[in-house]
């Protein structure tokens, strides 16, 4: 039985990782669940996996349940806890960093669905877990296959990784049209269903640019070593090509529960009929097509930033945050959000290899900053 | 420094083995050079790579070469040589069946391009290997791609290995067109160049039948876990599906030295920009399409020789030689490959669990009878 906490188990990736659980009940212990946005949901989770801790955003209150013997702590507390092993971080946002840190810092693996954990501050991240002698295990798909690609080669023999995009809901339409698409547009995503935050990010490919900066940290790659290819049936998921010429790909259905189970089950691999099985014939065509950046100017401001290093990423994720957020509330267009973050970006005063205070101020002030602006 | 044998040193494997040492001389003494049908070429070879010994079918006198040094002998006695590591098989039917096992049995790793020997004594070889505790490398693209996704991972996780197939020049011919179709046409093979041999049964899609068998064996496989897809390209190489759902895939452009370098350098990649590399953008589609045994009978009749066993894998393999030389010859028609290979399994008396002596039986009894059908 592995100690299992769940970070944002009401969210997307909490509620798959809880299925995983339900599915292989012997082989997981629910340590801690903690959820910031849906009580209720988390009520029943908290009555269904009988946790010995929880936590719920901006609360001290334990939410009642029927079984009263669990407690309510930090998120920091509660990854701590001695039989956790494991931490499924499926926040979004920055609210992950801190209890990534302390995980780490225990010397839990995690298992890293919240991407702008390493956005914000991946060198801090990455040296965590190297000095803790732990591990972070990339969940979102793309890094999650270029993992399992690498699994059993040496790495110095990665000559490229090969990410793709969806190129989301817009990848045909007229760059004019783009500022008048709605909320519900956005949140349409062609191949993945997930929360709000990614999805509009996937839109603005700004995903696909954080993704880029997660496998330069992750797997310690120069930028130029990582390739960006769209490829609209988000089937394969990633590639690695060796020195040799050899290519490496994962290829199956879109379904987070694959890399949610691996990163859960390495280094095993668990029989599960709930996961949808490739049927290459039913697939048809697998296409590729070139990313224009000069269409997403979020990936393009999120690769400068991305290579800009210091506290840039961090104001990145910080202004897309809230850039993301007041277009959710209709306040900001949707090509407002590569506007604002660029804005904040530009305002920037970078702190070379900053500290976590550091990359919270500047995370403290690309929120205010951004939200304060006015678009144009 | 390994010691290297190259069998069939003249044909395509055999040069395209040559070219990988001639950009890593390093890393590799040529140890002995055997052809079978270009005396002049070996002549070549034998003065650039200066093995010690040489092999010509048929031959017992040396071919005259400026340095005298080299001795002619058996590829039995070659591939036993102690200064010889691996042993590259890239003898075309089942020439190369004697000095396979001669190879395992002085304990040289094996790098085996020669899928008719695996398919004429697939269980012997495999056990062979397994009792000298040396290793079988598939060098063929589609194995090989097998091998590769299997590297780091456990052979309990494989769910499904799916082999994928070009089609061959004819995919799309109307059946009743085939048996008019010339040899120049059988031999424009769409997507790969090879001996005209392979290139033959790729058209008939015996190769595809061949390389099942194959993957039964090299990778102890029941039949029912091995799936051929239709894939034009030839750009996915094959692919494995692990019980998790996650499937691997090998993918980058048709060309022999990936695999075959691949073999040689094992565990190892080695930089080689010889080989062409993976641009997902300009080969824009991958397809798959499904596989019609009713337009393929040299497939099916190979997965039931393949699944019945015993001495009919040997008189699958001889019979289909002698049926593509009658081809090649002109001497009959693209379908009377099939036809004639079908005559020869109906007509077996087969020997379960075979002998070697049993398996040559079969193999000379399958050459006559089908050298003397006549076609209808």
């Amino acid at each position: 039985m592995r100690g299992l906490v769940v970070l944002g188990s009401t969210g997307s990736i909490g509620r798959q990782t809880l299925d995983i659980v339900r599915r292989f009940p012997d082989r997981f212990r629910v340590i801690g669940l903690a959820a910031g946005s849906n009580r209720e949901a988390l009520r029943q989770q908290i009555e269904e996996f009988k946790p010995e801790l929880g936590f719920f955003l901006g609360s001290e209150q334990p939410i009642a349940v029927s079984d009263k013997t669990y407690r309510f702590v930090s998120m920091e507390e509660m990854v701590a806890h001695p039989a956790v092993e494991i931490v499924m971080v499926g926040t979004v946002g920055r609210v992950g960093l801190a209890p990534t840190l302390a995980a780490l810092r225990a010397g839990k693996t995690v298992a890293l669905a919240n991407k702008e954990v390493v956005v914000m501050a991946g060198e801090m991240v990455v040296a965590e877990a190297q000095r803790c002698r732990t591990t972070i295990l990339p969940v979102d798909s793309e890094p999650n296959a270029v993992w399992q690609c690498l699994r059993g080669e040496n790495d110095e023999d990665i000559s490229r990784v090969i990410v793709t995009a969806s190129g989301g809901p817009f990848r045909h339409r007229a760059p004019e049209e783009l500022q008048q698409v709605t909320q519900q547009e956005a949140l349409n995503h062609p191949t993945w269903r997930m929360g709000k935050k990614i999805t509009v990010d996937s839109a603005t490919l700004m995903n696909k640019g954080f993704e880029v900066i997660e496998a330069h940290h992750l797997f310690n790659l120069p930028y130029r070593k990582i390739e960006v290819v769209i490829h609209p049936e988000s089937m394969v998921h990633s590639m690695v090509e060796f020195r040799d010429g050899s290519v490496k790909g994962v290829i199956c259905p879109p379904d987070m529960r694959m890399p949610i189970q691996y990163a859960l089950s390495y280094p095993h691999r668990w029989a599960n009929p709930d996961i949808p099985r490739l049927d290459p014939v039913s697939v048809g065509h697998l296409t590729f097509e070139p990313l224009d950046p000069s269409r997403f100017p979020c990936y393009q401001v999120a690769l400068e930033a991305g290579k800009a290093g210091g506290t840039y990423p961090a104001v990145l994720s910080a202004a897309d945050e809230v850039a993301v957020e007041m277009f959710l509330f209709r306040q900001i267009g949707f090509l407002d959000i590569a506007k604002l973050v660029k804005a904040a970006l530009d305002a920037h005063h970078p702190v070379r290899q900053p500290s976590l205070e550091d990359i919270l101020a500047a995370d403290a002030w690309a929120r205010e900053f951004t939200a304060n602006q006015v678009p144009t």
